[in-house]
């Protein structure tokens, strides 16, 4: 069975791992701050002190962190993961990051003699728990075969969009319509409230309606509570849109609601809802 | 059983009318060009020569026209509906208009001793067609319930938003929603194409997502295929987007992403795609 | 001399009325609150009690109130000046209008005989009190010659754009430009802070470079001192540019900046700005 | 006298290498394509082959290209500047880049015991063939002192902002008001001539009044006449606009407006108007 490393042990990697034990893949964690992975440890992984040490026994060094500094940190960085491949492993980058890094992290890889897959996954930490997300894969079709009972392990779906860069154009292709729809729900809404509708019954008939998506349904009764535990934090709703962006200037791509919604993310950054759940973006458009 | 008027033979109000007279309910239609109670008449319908001629002779007069001046002209210009009104009678708007407009309008109504309900609808034709709409109610609750009977004729749901207004505000709600998604979509849809990836899997991918409405799934194939024809005219996209808009203005609730979209659809307009299906909004970010 | 009426006292019809009568004019005031009209009563203006009685003894009624509402009820409401209003009489709107009401005024002056000329002005207070206004008209030329000493009095210069409306478009076109340019210098003068720049240094290379505009030299010092005493209230900007985005929308004409710089003026008036100089705009981006 | 070097002759390069040789300082200059430098070995200029060997002789070495990449090719590419430096040179670059990359190559400057200044400059061609830009320096005050003679030759003001960074940051505060003010008049504009007013009737109030900066009355123009001939091309003027947006992101700023211009920016690189004048922006508005 192929040894498998695991970096980045947030709510996401965390049950990526515990799925990998147990579908029985001989596993090495490695996290920033070590604690994260003492529960692993106890359920059977092993813990790397650095990235590199994580790399240099494995068959498929799997990446799932927050974003391209973060990524370029665990694979360039001191100690970093490259440091410990060697030629013929395979490397997954799961995590949703630009397609311009991503491109330039399989160049590296691909240097030193190694296989690259972008693999990042929609679903979240329930999902990610259940072994239930979907991979939306870029890179060469061979190299997915290989690694394929991996992602299976942690998931359900796999979907090949194409080579290198594929799959994280996918995510942010998915993740601007999120950030997107969130917005308009939430002007929607506090229109909604501002006429004096009972906009319990707004959200009911917008959720069975033709508008009515998963991002309605589960972010509209977020915005109408003010309940804003953490499902997918606004900094992180952010950072995406402003990758999709970044990938519409290299490929000449006007998004006129993409930028403007990303504005009114920003602005409730600038309240410092960075880590509430993003369906707080909705506190901006209140006013006061 | 009520005598039944209904003013404004398009698309939608040709299927309404055609339900009312399977239902049984006497009915007499209006039409600014003649010839489409032509099909009504032989299917039993009187074909009245004005508005007011119309609503002379009938308990109910329902209306379903383009737009605020359509609207304003069928019942307040010469031969309108109002001047054949008598207390008592019940008036149903069921065009998308602008909640300033519905408001002045049920005020007519009440002055002459009407009651009013306003009373859009969302579905399309084929659901007109078929008697599934679904009626979005403002005004009094007992007005409604005397008229349920010519409503259940035209559709399947009935929901009862408050006083008068509240139909037309949850109409402008749901419409921009749905123009902020197409619009997001057209350009999600145009990054995918640019990016080289196979535009049906995205597409499909979307749907079956956290995103995945029925207007991803409905104009999504219509944006990929460039076959604009016309479910729901992009004018008339435009047109609820501007009257969301005003009433953004009036409750002053900012709707940023609404504005983004609605400048988007008027370059569409700007290009002569006017009477385009809104899917047509995508053309505009393919350049040239 | 042609006897003149003057409906409206705020800041700048108070100041207006003052160079009528220093000219020699003889002159009749109205406004909704009275007291207004007294400083006038005492410096040789007559004070009438409605519009019609401003209107009825007068050969040129002018007009400079808020918005299309106001217009709209000091002509055509109880006891409005239309009611006094005789066939060639001169009727001059001097308020900042959607030019669609503007046209609809003109219709109802014609109808009655009257002419009618939209006289927009820039200038804000200082500039009505010393007689500098700036004329924007549109109408008539002959009509415009006949009332030009009147406007003399008031104003340095006088433009003639056209047919009736085009002072109404003009002064539209005018202040989207002035509302686009304040929020933008708003969004720079807030990054300048947030980068830790002189910014009073930052205002002087803006001011002396090609942004540099009479907008950016005045609202500039006033964003950066939180000093918001009202030279021209928030409400009226976003006024302005609902009127500009109106226009757009009548001839098809995307307006995308003006659109977005629009929100952030909403955003404002959600927190209560309503009444600060518009250049408060910047408490929007600032967040807290 | 100091030895300087100068790399990159673009139109603004080669005006700021002629004003150095006037001064009398010794010059070598580079730029990708040799023949841009031959008029100026005519003049006094020696040529290099590379940046690296431009740097090698020189006490002072300027850059001046079109953007990051760019500038990180001469500087860290092969056989570039950097590798050309010793202690106690100075690094200034004169071009307009992201803050981020200015201070990133600061830092590999300062690790070689170099000084840098980023001091990029307002004024195009014509200013730089006059000798009368304007500096906006970053950087520290006794290095900026040291070469003052030598950014006296080619410009007439030189503003120090504050520490590295602190004019790069200023060229951007300054281009995104370029950028919204032009398109804001291109929107101001099209709706002029749309509403069938006399435009250089409305330039000329424009011009004079509130909103005339030296934007407006040079853009205005070539709006008007569809003379591109460029200036500035709208691609640089996109980069700009994008590189303000990314300080707005890292510095959490929101900028609305500059996102609204600069997807209208994009609109216009869409349809193939990456080389003209920026003001060519306007075509996005006119539709087909």
């Amino acid at each position: 069975m192929q040894r498998v490393a695991l970096i980045g042990l947030g709510l996401m990697g965390s049950g990526m791992a515990r799925n990998l034990l147990k579908a029985g893949f001989p596993l090495v964690v490695y996290n920033r701050s070590l604690e994260k992975g003492l529960p692993l440890r106890d359920a059977g992984a092993e813990v790397a002190d650095t990235p590199r040490q994580a790399a240099e026994g494995a068959d498929v060094v799997i990446s799932m962190v927050a974003d391209d500094g973060a990524s370029r940190h665990i694979w360039l960085g001191e100690a970093g993961a490259l440091e410990g491949a060697r030629p013929g492993m395979v490397l997954i980058e799961c995590s949703t990051l630009s397609t311009r890094w991503v491109r330039e992290l399989a160049g590296r890889a691909q240097d030193m003699g190694c296989q690259f897959l972008d693999a990042p996954v929609t679903g979240s930490q329930p999902q990610a728990e259940a072994g239930e997300l979907t991979f939306l894969v870029g890179g060469d079709a061979r190299t997915l075969e290989q690694v394929e009972p991996i992602l299976k392990a942690m998931g359900r779906t796999i979907h090949h969009l194409g080579p290198t860069g594929s799959g994280a154009t996918m995510k942010l292709i998915n993740n601007l319509l999120v950030g997107v729809q969130a917005a308009a729900l939430a002007e929607a809404l506090h229109l909604a409230e501002s006429a004096g509708l009972d906009t319990s019954q707004v959200l009911d008939i917008l959720s069975n309606g033709a508008v009515g998506s998963a991002v309605v349904r589960t972010k509209g009764p977020k915005m109408l509570s003010g309940d804003y535990s953490t499902q997918f934090a606004l900094r992180w709703m952010h950072k995406d849109m402003t990758y999709a962006l970044d990938e519409g200037v290299e490929r000449t791509v006007p998004l006129p609601t993409v930028a403007a919604a990303r504005e009114i993310y920003r602005m409730a950054l600038a309240r410092g809802l960075t880590d509430a759940d993003f369906a707080a973006v909705v506190e901006v458009l209140r006013g006061a």
